[in-house]
C-alpha cells in the first residue's frame, strides 16, 4: 500500500490488487477558521470529521448502487475512515460538477442580477474546473469538448448522472426534513470501457443542506442521517 | 430627439420616427490609461476616436449586409459620428457575446490550466453577462435558460450568428494582413417578430486584432482599414 496523493480532505492510497484506499481526514474545507464547502483551503480540523464524512458517504454510495447508478464504490471500514474503490481517471486535471436546488454561494455571486437568494433552481447543473490558483473557474459545455477535458456526449452523461444522483440524495434528505440547496460531485472514468461513474465522496463538505431555514454542519448532518449506524 | 442612455462610449438618441440615433464619443475603454476592450471603465479619451469607431462600423455593418447578415444597422452620418439604427431590446440587461480564435485575455485567465497563451480556439463562442458589479461573469446556455435571459434554440441562433459575423469580419481583416484574436459582440430582438440581430459596434474597441505579433491599437485598425474613405 503507497501513499500516491494527499487531498485536503483524504489521503489516497494505491492497493496491491490495483484498487485504491481513500482515507478520509478530520481536516474540512473553509476560510478563516468557518466551514465552507465551496472553499480550496484547509480551514479548520473537526475531530470525528473524517469518519463522519465516510458514514454519511457510505451510506449514499450503497443507496446509489441500489438505484443502480454506477460509482466508483467497492467498500469502506468506518472504524479506520478508510473506503476501497476502484481505479478512475478524472477527467483533465479534475471537474467539479454541481447541481443546485437553490440560488446560494458562487452561483449568486456570479449572476446576482438575474437570481434572488434561496430562490428555486431545479436542479441546475455546472461544471467547475479544480484550479485552485484560479479560483475554480466554471467552464461551458463547448469549452470543455474545445479544450479536450470532455467530449459534447460525455457532458451530457455526466450532465443526466448529477441530475440523477443529487435526486436520490435530495429524496434521502428530504425524508428526514432537510432540504438540500446544492451539492458538488466529482467524476471519473473506469475500467476498461472508461465508463463515466461517480468518484471521491458525498458528506456533509460536499453539500448545502438546511433544516427550517437553518444551514446544518457537516457532523451534525451526518448524525442526523445515519445515527446509530 | 431625446437622449435616452449614456453609455460608456456610446450616447443613444430616440428620433421621433422610432429608430434611434447612436453618437460615437471620443471615450474608450481601459483602466489606468491603457486601452482594453474587455475592460469596463472608460480609461481615456482619443481624439477622433468616435468618428473613427463609426468608420469602421459603418465598414462592417455594410459588409455584412452584402453578406445577408441581419443587423440594426439603418445608415451612418461620419461627420456627425453617428449612426441611425433599428429599434432593439437586449436580452435580460444586456449580454456581450465573444468569438475566440487565440486564446488571450479573460480566456486564458480562466483557462490558462488547459491552454496556452495564443493558441488558436477556431471561433469558439461564449456568453458573458454584462454586469459591471459583478466583472461580466460567463454564463452556459443552461443558465441563460433557466434564468429567462435566453431560450435554449435563441442560444444556439446566437452562436450560429456570432460565428457567421466573426468570420465575415476576420475575413475583412485577413485581406489586410491582421489577424483577428478575438471578438465581442451585441445582439438584440427587433420588429415584431423578435428576429436577432447584430447591434452595438463593430470598431477596434471591439476586438484583438494583430499584425505580424503586434496588437492594433483601435485607431490604427481604423486607419488600416478604412483609410481614405
Amino acid at each position: 500500500m503507497k501513499l500516491t496523493y494527499t487531498g485536503k480532505t483524504k489521503d489516497v492510497f494505491a492497493l496491491d490488487n490495483g484498487n485504491y484506499l481513500l482515507k478520509f481526514k478530520d481536516d474540512v474545507t473553509g476560510e478563516n477558521g468557518v466551514f465552507d464547502p465551496g472553499a480550496n483551503t484547509v480551514g479548520l480540523v473537526m475531530e470525528g470529521a473524517g469518519q463522519a464524512g465516510l458514514r454519511l458517504t457510505k451510506f449514499f454510495f450503497e443507496k446509489l448502487k441500489e438505484a443502480g447508478i454506477p460509482t466508483h464504490y467497492i467498500d469502506a471500514n468506518i472504524d479506520e475512515a478508510t473506503m476501497t474503490v476502484k481505479p478512475a481517471t478524472v477527467f483533465g486535471k479534475g471537474l467539479e460538477v454541481i447541481c443546485r436546488y437553490r440560488a446560494v454561494g458562487s452561483f449568486l455571486r456570479r449572476y446576482g442580477l438575474y437570481a434572488q437568494e434561496g430562490q428555486p433552481l431545479d436542479g441546475f447543473v455546472e461544471v467547475t474546473l479544480k484550479d485552485d490558483d484560479r479560483l475554480d473557474p466554471p467552464i461551458s459545455k463547448d469549452a470543455l469538448d474545445m479544450l479536450g477535458i470532455l467530449s459534447a456526449d460525455e457532458y451530457e452523461t455526466l450532465k443526466q448522472l448529477t441530475k440523477q444522483i443529487s435526486d436520490v440524495i435530495k429524496t434521502e434528505l428530504s425524508l428526514k426534513g432537510i432540504e438540500l440547496y446544492d451539492i458538488k460531485l466529482e467524476f471519473g472514468r473506469v475500467d476498461k470501457d472508461k465508463q463515466i461513474v461517480l468518484i471521491d465522496e458525498i458528506s456533509g463538505g460536499n453539500m448545502r443542506a438546511y433544516k427550517d431555514g437553518n444551514y446544518i454542519e457537516p457532523l451534525d448532518l451526518e448524525r442526523m442521517m445515519v445515527a446509530g449506524n
